[in-house]
């Protein structure tokens, strides 16, 4: 079995100041692999400190990943202390200046001089293309240890990994051939331990395959490793217990793996070529926000209101004064109203609308903190939901969007919600 | 200054299934103690790398706090190991098996023979209570060096940090007068190395004090930290500093610390007692989003239209159709009709309107990917700036969001952006 090592450098993680998330996504993306992590180091942006690091890993581990310390400035050491470890000299490479002057060219901004060390590789190198930014990543090989260096901004990182690095690794060290096999199956709806509890049998029966639940926004991701006798033996251990597990949690399913609510949501309006508009109050254009973040939206989304003054309601949505006056802004009429007015005004097929309180404070004890009534309206139908979020500001607003865009789903997978 | 390892244990982490938040905790408050931290290590439950991670971390430092590892189990494996890389024997603890007995009778449990092993201490160690498990911490002076050992639950570790390990500490090290002094200020606009460019100066000249710079979301972060003699004199120093620093970052200077660019216009909105409307295209609510992630928005926010359609900005914004069908979607004159539409619909004092390409498609040869429009319209002006924004979609919608969050700050603290 591969052992590697992983190094996250910057001083800000040694202050506790920002969670590193790279050595998290890498560990994970790894042990995926069949690679075993054997030690991660955090060090910060210091000579020693980093060398030291580098030293002790390739003593650990054949596989060394660094992250961090490949920008232009004059903290950013990794990539020299790292080649000179491992005994490599550096050399400008001429395709990769002009990457950099291309780069800053299109931004209509001058290159500044520090920037030209990032063309600077060793001749053994295989330089890894960054597509988010200008700090370029290197895979290198000698005497039988591989280092790898990646940037340090989590976008850039992963996407280098995912479109570079994994490749470079299943050929090198022949990891194409998995045992285990391995699926995630994602619901919302029931909480962890709703979940745990109402897939108890299944677990309590397991063999040969292990099973973590992971609660992360409002939703839970049911993980399944199969771990059979060969490749053919785990995957079929996955089919039978992950068909279980559907059977078990039905309609709380939305998607698999990578899939997400949202793209799950977008790839429903699509295929049955429907329209969106959306009227957020408490959730303040988190909705909107979420279903914008994918690209094409553009082409099922009309557009949305945030009103989330009372004026903004009437002027803007339709809302009667009198249905505020009597209801109050966090009720089912006026969701009701938010979500026919939006339908009516932008002609689509689908409304969803979304009232409530966020808190901290304007709670009361009718309407406590938490309270959200969310509606969805299409042309003859609006249902509306009564909702009691628990978490503080951020995880209502979230977990609000996220049951909006649940209940369209339902809407056109199954009907109803 | 004291320099410190930390040293999380667990096979969990290396798997990447489990975020270390331990290390994040301790790196924060020991920073703030004043006692900087060298490298964090991260191994498995593995005799050999957690005897490896002990020993090079006693090389790198006095002070070497290790979590996880203390449970009753046979995988857990860290007071044996740290004791044997100290040299120091364990002996049954008579008081600590009676805290034993008496938390499983409290429970009406029978306790595992595996417990009595968390009865078992150095005798010159002083051992640290655990008020939410069974596993006792902790504490060894030996040889100069100092050694702490804490339960791997969050909850339990971080209690007993902050109910026994920060006094001890403050105690033995006279941690209680910090020397170092730090602070972060924050700028917009520039770019990282463009920032590191206009400070070079005072970077090559800088003494008893050191700068580094983390780049996030289109903000660049500058953390200045100074060691001084003494407290005061490490103040007066980062006093110096600063103030150079400010005066060359000048306007770019949006905040300090925890201060956030949203939480910053807030409070000048507020001061001034104005309110904000906005009107969004490419950025699909995400101005909106982050106006109302705060608390109290409603106070200032009326609330905002994502048009995503043209159709939702001629019937939301009134764009004119001549302005779209002339100079497009993405343009100056639509951007400052967006404004001055939500403007007048919202009757409030100022509003921010963003339209652009977003990506990955839709850019043409005339307007790329990444151009974006963003105008802030008051009672008498309206201003519009057009950005070329790089790095994918993510990137160009929050860059968006962020300028005109700044475009409104400028106007608001110096009256014009």
């Amino acid at each position: 079995m591969l052992h590697a090592c992983i190094i996250s450098t910057g001083t800000e993680l040694l202050l506790g100041s920002t969670m590193d998330s790279n050595c998290m996504f890498l560990s994970q993306r790894l042990s995926d692999l069949g690679v075993r992590v054997i030690t991660r180091f955090t060090v910060g942006d210091n000579h020693e400190q980093i060398k030291n690091a580098f030293i002790n890993a390739f003593k650990l581990a054949d596989l060394v990943i660094c992250s961090g310390g490949l920008g232009p400035t004059m903290d950013d050491l990794t990539k020299e202390i790292a080649c000179e470890v491992v005994g490599c000299k550096m050399e400008l490479v001429e395709e990769e200046v002009k990457h950099l002057q291309e780069y800053f060219a299109r931004r209509k901004r001058k290159m500044p001089e520090g920037n030209l060390k990032q063309a600077l590789f060793p001749r053994e190198a295989i330089i890894l293309k960054n597509s988010k930014g200008t700090a370029p990543g290197m895979y290198l090989k000698k005497h039988g240890k591989v280092l790898i260096l990646l940037p340090g901004p989590p976008r850039e990182m992963q996407l280098m990994y995912l479109q570079e690095v994994e490749t470079l690794l299943k050929k090198d060290f022949h990891l194409d051939e998995k045992q285990s096999a391995s699926c995630t199956i994602k619901v919302i709806g029931p909480g962890e331990s709703q979940v745990d509890e109402m897939l108890a049998d299944i677990i309590n029966q397991l063999r040969g395959c292990s099973i973590a639940l992971l609660a992360h926004d409002g939703e839970v991701h049911i993980r399944i490793t199969a771990e059979g006798e060969n490749s053919s033996h785990s995957k079929q251990i996955l089919r039978e217990i992950s068909g279980q597990i559907e059977n078990t949690m039905d309609r709380y399913v939305f998607g698999h793996n990578e899939e997400t609510l949202t793209g799950v949501v977008a790839e429903l309006l699509v295929s049955k070529g429907k329209s969106l508009a959306v009227a957020e109050s408490c959730s303040g254009g988190l909705l909107a926000q979420m279903i914008t973040d994918l690209q094409g939206s553009s082409g099922y989304f009309w557009g949305s209101v945030t009103s989330y003054s009372n004026e903004a309601k009437v002027k803007f949505l339709g809302v009667k004064e009198e249905t505020l006056e009597s209801y109050g802004a966090v009720s089912r009429e006026t969701a009701e109203e938010m979500a026919r007015g939006i339908l009516s005004k932008s002609g689509c097929d689908f409304s969803l609308a979304i009232t409530g309180t966020a808190g901290p404070n304007g709670g009361t004890r009718e309407k406590p903190v938490g309270l959200v009534y969310i509606a969805l309206a299409a042309k003859d139908i609006c249902t509306v939901k009564e909702m009691y979020f628990a978490g503080g500001r951020e995880a209502v607003r979230m977990l609000s969007a996220k049951t909006a865009l649940d209940m369209l789903r339902r809407q056109l997978q199954y009907g109803g919600i």
